[in-house]
């Protein structure tokens, strides 16, 4: 924020003009912190309760720490994503006090409040699919959700999925996950009547099209109440959860 | 649900191997209507508190009438999408006691109850999106959420948007509606910290392709917290909404 | 077959050069009557037993109507497929004795030899699904297969599937049409340990894309033994059904 | 299988509400082992007389291998498919007992009962389709099926495939891989009178589009039989050539 | 061409700057007549032997008509391409003296010199192939070329295109028309020595792609000496062929 | 603007806390019309000098109207564009006062200020590219540029391009403008230096995929300079031109 | 120029038969030194003022080298673009004298004459756009303009954008970057009444599908006056604005 | 050739059921080497006058030298194709006697009979075309065609071009080389009367989707007689221009 937009407030509290309320909000939509490279809005975090997010993919090492460091600086809580386990291990050092996952591939710093609230529910159809219901899983959490994952009951083999079938009703929100045909979500939509993000994943090959058969497939689901994100985007549907769950009183 | 079936779990319950709870809820998951071209699941709607929803086109007026008719023998509340007017106009003496949306497509069978829970607000970019955000709204509205529309605030234009900024922010959830460059759901995305479901529509020409172009970019969003539906799907997008917009307890 | 061809074979024949039996063979592989402007193969369907079909879309009435008098001056079975039901009532009077079956578009000549062999089960996921599922069974029919239909047994609602579970089990090949999200011959896959061909339909919209994105996700099954044909292709899924289901020693 | 639905079928069998036989058959639905990462079907391979098969790319060394170890401690038959030669090299160890084919990449555990039944041939058009035809070999002969190759019979060289003509027509069941423009499966199905199993591979480049060219060609075949699997998925041809070849009886 | 062009260049051939064999060329190359909407280059039809050839597609019927006029003006031999029979009723009074192919589509002014040199043989696929076929004919042949043509020998059925295998090697260049999987043009170029134009139809449905998978098989032909045109252009392809078959000398 | 709003600014300005500058400026920027299906921004046509512009197709007859009253009532210069000559036949008695172009499908409303300034040359390949030229000579002119056509000057005729070099160099901006493979931009940028904006049109078929293989190829253009604009989208490049033809001082 | 030419034109002076202003023309025009493998045309730059540009990818560096030596030989200023870090630390020797930019991946020869004449405005959408961004600003300064930059202002936080607005619209071009969805050119473009040029970047995955996505999004924008250059194009954006801020006069 | 299949050819001519002519006839037509995983046709190429060609893409270095080794048993010309020039590099002493050119990356074994016949000419646009030009001119010379090369003459500077427009229009067939937008066989179509094989490329990049910009512009030429092969096919263009080339006597 411009020091002179912020004496234009003040002066505006001063004379009535504006109400100490509405500057608090205007400060809070006008600010951030300007490093050259990138512009981070450390108010949005902080007035939504939610950590801030680093994608680490197409970053340079120096923008990427940079950024980091901003972030640490102001608040606790961050997620790093897309932080490949060999870009992990040369970063290490300067990341310290994070948790890594090598598997959702991010890192977490802080600690969300309480003890996760609500009943976000990941699941994914295969092995393979695992990093992107992984990422998820972080995602959600460090947004102070509760989350749990089931993994490996793709539809070629029905019964693996219904034996978890009180499991799903119970779930606020879920998130699932699967490549190949992308056909789950549209079973586990029909099953429960609570909303579903569906992931698609690049797990397949050939006609595959790293993930667009997966996606089309989710996006012409036969069963209502299933939104979908982009391919391989854990972090989206995670996030996206995470809002879903908070419910509208938080 | 097939007699024998039946009798077999009656008997269950009477020696004690199955309490009557679960025989209930083996009946409703089990149970649906054969028409022979069509099997029908009153008993979803019923345990779920949903009306029934038929897709018109693509089923001949001789199946369309005859599901309707079931559905509504059932229980009194069903929506129809993708009715359009000519097609509304010849058969609307068999679809009498149902309200014709012509801009929507949509014919609404029964009262929602109560005065309509939540808030549901519907954001289109044009003129022309209007029949997708129409059906979205309908949708919802049947569904037991409260719902509003704001028409015509493409993001070539901020300021229509920005005007509304207050009323975007106390919506519960938001389903965005726009064709051509898709960029409306990541502008409001950015502006507000609830579920929002993007719709891209088939407004547009040449590289817009038929709507590919908006679905590619809401996919893509940079806005987190977005998640996306088929194009022209109006009605996925009211449906997920208002489940979202129900909440948990409900 | 021309004359100075034949006179060859037999000249050979009497020579000794060639026996009667492979002299026959040569005849049914290199005969066919000439038309000018089609070329058919009445040998073809004679020695293996098959009814000859003839595809009518972008044909001129001109050269459909021909091509079928031939056939059916050589030999009394014949299927037409793809005769819109506005230009079966035009051409009707042209081809009587032909049973028209408006839903599949065929029109079907003779009838196949005895009952009906084997077990062909056409599954469908929805209403409409069915002018493809009937096509299929059309074709598997006059093929010389007993064939049935399960229709509206889509994903979203599994135990609609599920109630015809050991129906399922019993079919010697299955064919499983679906349009939307194409998700259904992985799940019917999953059950069972027979072939199953699997058929998009152009049934959605948008991103669907006409069929692309069922066709994508049926190439893309989880479930070994699904084999997939061109989309809206009941006559191909129907025609492969009926070679697999005639067994090794027919 | 969950310990507490295993006691309610066994009381359910004690009480004569459910029969020994159908008992057997629901543990055999819906068992399955749990490793957390993936849930393994043993009861599947067990009842369909199959061996179990693992797709090895896109699993990390450690659940490819835990995998493996599951299933080999419940049944002597596996198949690990997509397993690169270095990969291979690095895991042989671990893997000791398996037959490895190099240009297929495929491990073999146990052998299929008795001497292989019927007649499946694979045809491949050029020398650079040999890993997926040898692929689709491996798996046809693990699952109990005689099966033989042709190889290098290009439609360019028609005089190469014709000489092979009496062979193709004596097959059960054909699988025909090709790349590039994928025409071999069209003139095949014309020989021959047998189910065809087309399979494209991603051997060409430019507008090759990595396989889809062929793949669109096989879906458009002329020549009615030809049903298609994804590129390069030489597996999935196989099996299903098993499935088709295994017959009704057995 | 402008007068002062023309006044420039007479005035250098007087000075002996340019030769007047120099200043034909010149003029030829650089003239046209412009009808403001239209720019016609009679010269390149007068200097190359070749008659003028009009797309009627995306034009007005004015333009049409005052583009022929012009050019018949100027010259007698006229091709015009793509006038569907609809229009060309309507039109007829205003192109008499032209012949009309009503399955071609094209209407024919003036006559070749003498009786057409060479051979350019025309091969379709399938009875639907017939209006891209007959388009390559008309087109050839009023370029001066002998053409004829031999339908449906489609690759599912070998025997019919191996019954004309000797006429196929006398020709000094081929146009081979096919739709769906588009593979005849693989199986003739590996039966000639001659250059082959493989020509791509529309005809076909769904993964067809409008002659797109035609399209791209025929561009991946495993056999040398093939070159492609657009989807359905006959005329593209008989034009190329007159030119390859007029030679060198000519 | 909210009349609550507009009082607000009033009192800051009374106050001093804004200057009327400031004011104006706000005033400007975020007002506009609500007429509930769209909000019409007058402001920005009239601060920015520039005429209205509506987009016909798309829009109910009612809307249509709707917007075009509320836009001359505002101010004089309105464009209505891809009105087609049959709708505009039926609504011209409602248009009135409005200059119809059947070419260019657009109605114009208003006189730009004076004579026209700067230089706009639109230059396209064919006669059937004409109404998208049109649109952007159209758009041009009533936006104030002074603007030109050189139509049918395709590059397979360069001499027809080549003879009006020289005007090509003197025009401030390029509209260039062709179908099919969209080759003319690049050869006009290699012959310029000023400012090329490409139009690819549908003109075509078959692999032309309805322009999108002319756009492809302006995007890859080797001549620098070159910007593209969508797939007949004359208004759009003719709005560029307009821009760039203003200059910095305008 | 082949000296045959030179001669010619020459004599034409000298006769009177030619201008020497417009010998002059000619000989700019028509001009260039054959490097065998490379035609290099000094003269376009020189007249235009523009320095010469050499694209390094795809060339060998012998290539490479040559025409980098042949242009500065012939003139001081060159501008090489795609040169990647490490390939230019291998070929640093040989470019001594040039100034490396390692974000834009590009070296400088030379300076721009003067200051830097108008104002472009670059902004870019996020930290991983800015090597895009950077290869514009190199392209636009040393062709002689002022060029600025504003980096991650991306659509999902409006503020960090709107605090800019007032730069925004003093800029005479701006060139927009942006990946994923491509949504900042059509918010800038409705906030300013200047030429807008959008550059799609590649940054993204999934269904971003390499640039794809934000590419069509900005063929679609809503906003007039956008322009678009190829995905990662810098460079012609770059162009493209110096040309239009070059303006008319100059 | 089989030993039976011979014995019986034998004998009909013996018995003069064929004549000695026709028993030639049908040995050429019928032979091949087989080598288990390849099947050669030496015949083929000894009848038609041509060399054996091998594409080494695809092939293990096994196989590569194994065929290469069959065929220079059989006959002394052989053309092997891309063969990069690290694998030339190790497989060099296998390949003794050929003479590797590094760009077009080709090895060629013997000579081809005489001087070189008729007038191949090989254009390309660009400097990074020259891999696929050179691959055309080997490829053609090995085939008996004198064969020359233009090189770096792009649309962008067209003088370049139009200083070669003599030899253009002596040469009996051009091969036209182009990536990026694909125009120059357009324009070279246009300025000769002669058949165009154009032959897209690979390069550039972003929305040249990896040369399919350039080939569905060659698709599309607006100037007739342009025929097209798969992108960077220099090898299936020189091989049809030797075919045309060769003209009917040969």
């Amino acid at each position: 924020m411009e020091r002179q937009h912020l004496l234009t407030l003040l002066q505006r509290v001063k004379t009535g003009d504006l109400s100490p309320d509405d500057a608090i909000r205007e400060v809070e939509h006008t600010s951030f912190e300007d490093l050259g490279f990138a512009k981070l809005d450390h108010q949005r975090a902080r007035r939504m309760g939610f950590p801030e997010v680093v994608f680490a993919e197409g970053k340079s090492d120096e923008h990427l720490l940079g950024i980091c460091r901003a972030h640490l600086a102001a608040q606790p809580r961050l997620l790093v994503t897309r932080l490949a386990p060999e870009r992990h291990g040369a970063l290490a050092d300067h990341l310290d006090g994070g948790r890594y996952n090598p598997t959702a591939r991010t890192v977490s710093f802080g600690e969300p409040p309480g003890e996760g609230r609500g009943d976000v529910l990941v699941v994914c159809a295969g092995t393979a699919d695992l990093p992107v219901a992984e990422e998820a899983l972080e995602t959600a959490r460090i947004m102070g959700s509760r989350a749990e994952l089931i993994a490996d009951v793709g539809v070629a083999g029905l019964h693996r999925l219904l034996a978890h079938r009180r499991r799903l009703e119970q779930a606020r929100v879920l998130v699932v996950v699967a490549g190949m045909e992308g056909a789950l979500p549209s079973v586990v939509g029909g099953l429960v009547d609570k909303p579903v993000i569906a992931v698609p994943t690049s797990v397949g090959y050939g006609a595959g099209l790293g993930g667009v058969a997966a996606l089309l497939a989710m996006l012409n689901s036969c069963a209502p109440g299933v939104t979908v994100v982009n391919i391989d985007n854990g972090f989206g549907a995670g996030y996206a959860a995470a809002l879903i769950n908070r419910g509208p009183q938080e």
